[in-house]
């Protein structure tokens, strides 16, 4: 371990849409004494979210922008190495806000679970156990509110979110049908997912595909994309639906801000619900639902994927890559023990 | 009373768009003796409503197509003049699909109340003791949910829902800003209505106006509107707002499909809720609706304007006209007594 030296990726450029590596830059700093009240957190995994660009380009996001010059903001997950708080010990394995770097010096209120499942993987408490599975159990619930035999579609089926939350669907008891990019990921939905059906939005017609796997129309949408495959599924909602509308994969720049057709006939004759969900404001519910995903993992019902990069140099081109679509599951840079 | 004699209103052709006079003729029939359990109802009022275009053009609505060659479904109110059915009496005041004719020989399933209201016009039971206000108190209650001191914005704030709507969320507490077309109507929502602003959307620059209407954004938007007006509200959405769609008016035509903005990253950025009402989910609380409404009518809490047409040759222009936006207030047509 390098003493006091730390490595950080930091947003050196703001760019139109998704960031690409240029606009990120390495750097190396040296790390000063800990504040009193504060502890020290050796990052072992950094996690890589679609959402980062709107953190990075939007303005009006639902936190603040990332400014220019600064550590990009990520979750990430390590060891606590040093503690001025009585809170948190040496040893502590943790979760939260410390950024793209090997090293963060942060005050507690940065940490958003201590991870106890001793049992399983460090990372998957950046996805399935993290805000991915969460986010999928608590959007599901809480606003889809899915009944058992009601038809669960998602999007980005075969992602970190959509898998999670359509093998979660799958667990209350729902038909599940997943839509994906291309079909080694579509083959990945079926049998490693458990969908019931599985959608290649590339190389299907979605139309007739819809038809086949919805015949009774579609009770929940979960949706991470807010794009054509949207537009096609909102043709397609049983009466009374809910959309969760959880991401915006398809749409990677809203300036200007992007058209589709219109959804109020839509909502207005199936008497359907559209919702927003973002996690943040459920940071009290967030232990409780890892437990509950952790067990679901541990019991085989819910399995997940992991896209694992190596080393910090990763980073900067991480996010671009999401929006590629070149992961099979979840992404996370793995920095060296 | 020209016995056995009726005229009606026949759709006589499919428009593209909303129905214009040359889509309905009047004809004169016969009327059969009236068949066992059935009631015959003489009209009084005939009943002009914008979702009458979604019911003459659209397939797949929340109710049947109209078929080409029968009679324009509408509702009225009138007087029970001969009854078949234990249920009601002869001189019975109700309102229901009685259609655009003068006689109507109906099943008794086709009365959606009888009018105890005797102190107040039979009129009001189509308006604002009728579909428009039941809609505007149950859509703003059920999905709304405005709470005390929240802003409430209505489209259409003139019309026979939204004047409604507005003055319910008045009573509920809201601060109310209206939405409507021209200096006349943002006088009456002013002046008639009480809604703390007006918003004349063919003079003001929306956006501006919103700003100023609406310093902590909009809680509950109640839209009948579906169109550009409804694109600069949702820029202006407060945290956890509702977005009730009730109409489409902006929009006369569905096919082609119209486009617009996307609805999506509002309501996850603002963690909205966007959801469609149709009255007719709800009619088991229609008469509760209408007692609590005619309460404040009497009270003068909630005030009404009528546009009343005389004579059924009105008919086949009416709908068109509310289209053209030639109507203050609630657009019935007055038969003969």
């Amino acid at each position: 371990m390098k003493a006091f030296a730390n490595t950080q990726v930091i947003l050196n450029s703001r760019p139109h849409g998704v960031a690409q590596a240029e606009n990120f830059s390495i750097v190396e700093t040296r790390i000063a004494g800990l504040a009193p009240g504060n502890i020290r957190v050796k990052n072992q995994y950094l996690s890589v979210e679609p959402a980062m660009r709107g953190w990075i380009a939007d303005k009006g996001n639902y936190s603040a922008q990332v400014e220019i010059g600064s550590v990009m903001r990520a979750l990430a997950a390590g060891t606590v190495v040093e503690s001025n708080n009585g809170q948190f010990s040496a040893g502590d394995r943790v979760m939260g806000w410390f950024g793209w770097q090997d090293y963060a010096d942060v005050e507690p209120a940065a940490v958003i679970r201590t991870v106890c499942e001793d049992d399983l993987p460090l990372s998957l408490s950046l996805g399935v156990l993290g805000i991915n599975g969460v986010t999928a159990l608590l959007a599901l619930t809480k606003i889809g509110a899915p009944k058992s035999g009601e038809t669960v579609l998602v999007s980005t089926a075969a992602g970190a979110v959509g898998s999670a939350a359509g093998q979660i669907a799958k667990i209350f008891g729902c038909r599940t049908v997943g839509v994906t990019g291309g079909p080694e990921k579509a083959a990945i939905c079926l049998d490693e997912y458990g969908y019931d059906a599985a959608i290649d939005y590339r190389n299907e017609n979605m139309n007739d595909a819809l038809e086949r796997a919805c015949p009774n129309g579609v009770n929940v949408y979960y949706d991470n994309t807010a794009g054509s495959i949207s537009d096609r599924v909102m043709c397609h909602l049983a009466l009374n639906a809910r959309i969760i509308v959880c991401g915006t994969a398809a749409e990677p720049k809203w300036d200007p801000w992007p058209a589709g057709p219109r959804v109020e006939r839509h909502l207005l004759v199936k008497r359907a619900r559209m919702e927003g969900f973002v996690i943040f404001d459920y940071m009290d519910e967030f232990d409780a639902a890892a437990a509950k995903l952790a067990d679901w993992v541990r019991s085989g019902e819910l399995r997940y994927r992991e896209d694992i990069l190596d080393g910090i140099e990763a980073c900067p081109d991480a996010l671009a890559g999401l929006y590629r679509s070149e992961n099979f599951g979840k992404r996370v840079i793995r920095l060296q023990d």
